[in-house]
């Protein structure tokens, strides 16, 4: 879980897949992915990313709500936060998103370990000041969550508009790293009385809850039932 | 979700609590806790750290595996990975625990949010040179994550230890911020046929799968089991 890029840069990769730089690169080369797909499919499934700022020459880590849009991913917050002051000047930003799978239960401590899947992302935040932008950006954060959720909401008001600062991360290198399956032992740990498999961990959606404030009649809207039924 | 601590910095809090200052305090006070029970009992029941360190300048966020002891944090990896070259020498660290709760879905995108319990923890980060501080640091990381299962398991060979770094990370700062609850919405929204509430996110373990490589009449051992029932 813990690889991390090596020093020395590699060609760029053709087709579909990020350029592998020092940046980027993952140490175990048998999890890491840099095909597109791979990693925006990841990204587009997860909740919460992990950002990561430098502050005052100290690293800084905070969950947030985002978006992605081709090779550009959108955060936001409110527009007083320190994180946000820091993006008024395009700022070097990480964005981890992590999906956690199982607990891989080894026969040996050291061979024990999670299965997941990851998503490190290298890039340049900046707050977008336009309103249209501003507004493209609510859409996707919004719709990220819940897909269609965005129609189904009157329009933001102007006050709203101003109050939120949306970031936008041009992705420049992005990898990702995936482990799955059972462990992988010592070949004479086999052989002994330890148990050794997965214990799967799911992340998943509870039925909704009204917060008992609806006006009568009104029902679980289109948007949430698909994100219910996975359609 | 994305509320920075502020700058300038307030006196340190009494008793049972993490010092305010500069570094940890959470701009939205409603959702700040300095508490360190609450601060251990979000880290304590998480599965994975998504652990910053500063590199060549920029920000780096990697998801790992941890355990606390007191105010101290382990972190492992294996001995060649870049991020424990990083802590040869003592360096600073932002260890970040999420736990999402649920989807909030207000009757206006501006309000829609999540429910979430997290910690962020600022620190220096060490590798532990010696085998005994190792040991003990692989036994509470493989404890964190089922615990009971290190006394299950046959001692780490030499080898083992030898491969295996792990970073202490002393806790110098800490803040807890937590959202439960219904969406909190402008009051005109309420009167409209826009639905308001929350979906759930759970996060949960399945059955443990074995690797179908079990010696004859082995079961599931008792840490697992334990687990599972949530004992």
């Amino acid at each position: 879980m813990t690889d991390q890029p090596e020093t020395g840069a590699t060609p760029p990769e053709a087709g579909g897949s990020y350029p592998v730089s020092r940046r980027n690169r993952v140490r175990v080369d048998k999890r890491a992915v840099y095909d597109r797909d791979t990693v925006h499919a990841i990204l587009d499934s997860g909740l919460v990313a992990h950002v990561g700022i430098v502050e005052d020459g100290r690293p800084v880590v905070i969950p947030m709500i985002y978006a992605r849009d081709g090779e550009t991913l959108y955060l936001h917050g409110a527009r007083t936060t320190r994180l946000m002051r820091v993006f008024r000047e395009p700022a070097p930003v990480c964005v981890t998103v992590t999906h956690v799978d199982g607990i891989v239960a080894a026969r040996s401590a050291f061979h024990s370990s999670m299965n997941y899947r990851s998503v490190v992302v290298h890039g340049s935040g900046t707050v977008i000041e336009d309103e249209e932008g501003r507004t493209r950006a609510m859409t996707l954060l919004t719709d990220h969550l819940i897909p269609g959720r965005w129609d189904e909401l009157r329009a933001p008001f102007d006050t709203e508009l101003k109050q939120t600062a949306v970031v936008a991360v041009e992705i420049e290198a992005a990898s990702a790293k995936v482990r799955a399956g059972g462990p992988v032992e010592d070949e004479a740990d086999y052989g002994t009385q330890a148990w050794g498999g997965v214990i799967p961990v799911v992340t998943a959606l509870g039925q909704p809850l009204d917060d008992g404030r609806l006006v009568e009649g009104v029902e679980v809207p289109p948007s949430i039932r698909r994100l219910l039924s996975g359609r």
